[in-house]
């Protein structure tokens, strides 16, 4: 899958991905996070202990909306499944989150026993407006 | 459900709903909406012909975050049900959210065959940040 080319600057700006994954019952959950685009997988940080990664290890399909951030009626939503689960022990990850969004060389709110993993979500469909 | 007083300026402001609903086989999708409060139940406008309300039809689960237009990181979520569908035949409730968003009087994409309905979605769970 790959992205409109019409679009792909939304996937390089500091918009915030807007993520949506299912409760136990199937229920929907949307997170608002902070991501990349490696080119071929929208990349998303968590930790074990989050409500979100119960999600995730229970079942894989996640969505997604990130609003350009100068236009709010024009958007890229994503579709897909987390593929790949990385564990992040020294937040190499999350560094390069805070670099993006904060402009800042360390994740400033990181806690001891965070235990980070990267969720690498590939993208089956993706819809744009605007 | 009440949602917190600490994030209530977020309902009044002019955010944008990513709200999430079930697709045929139970997977998330997303979709940015315009919404407003009326002090018991998320509004929301779509058309009969979008693929949101065929969700809503079979499913009537939903969540979706609001972020703080001021700030990223402060937002509200809220998770519950399109407890109820009215019919908008003569659009006033799409002017009303034209009128919130646009400061105009009409909504300036009504469409002739537009099918006009409004969710009134109960908050059974709202959680915060920031």
């Amino acid at each position: 899958m790959t992205i409109p080319t019409s679009h792909q600057d939304i996937l390089d700006s500091k918009s915030i991905l807007h993520l949506a994954s299912l409760g136990p019952d199937g229920q929907p959950e949307v997170h608002p996070v902070w991501f990349t685009w490696d080119g071929s997988h929208v990349k998303v940080s968590t930790t074990k202990a989050r409500q979100k990664h119960r999600n995730i290890e229970r079942d894989r399909r996640v969505a997604g909306t990130m609003l350009d951030p100068e236009n709010d009626y024009r958007y890229l939503e994503v579709r897909g499944e987390v593929e790949r689960i990385d564990e992040d022990p020294d937040g190499a990850f999350i560094d390069e989150l805070a670099q993006k969004y904060l402009g800042q060389d360390r994740y400033p709110w990181a806690q001891p026993d965070d235990e980070r993993v990267i969720y690498f979500i590939r993208v089956d469909k993706a819809n744009t407006m605007g």
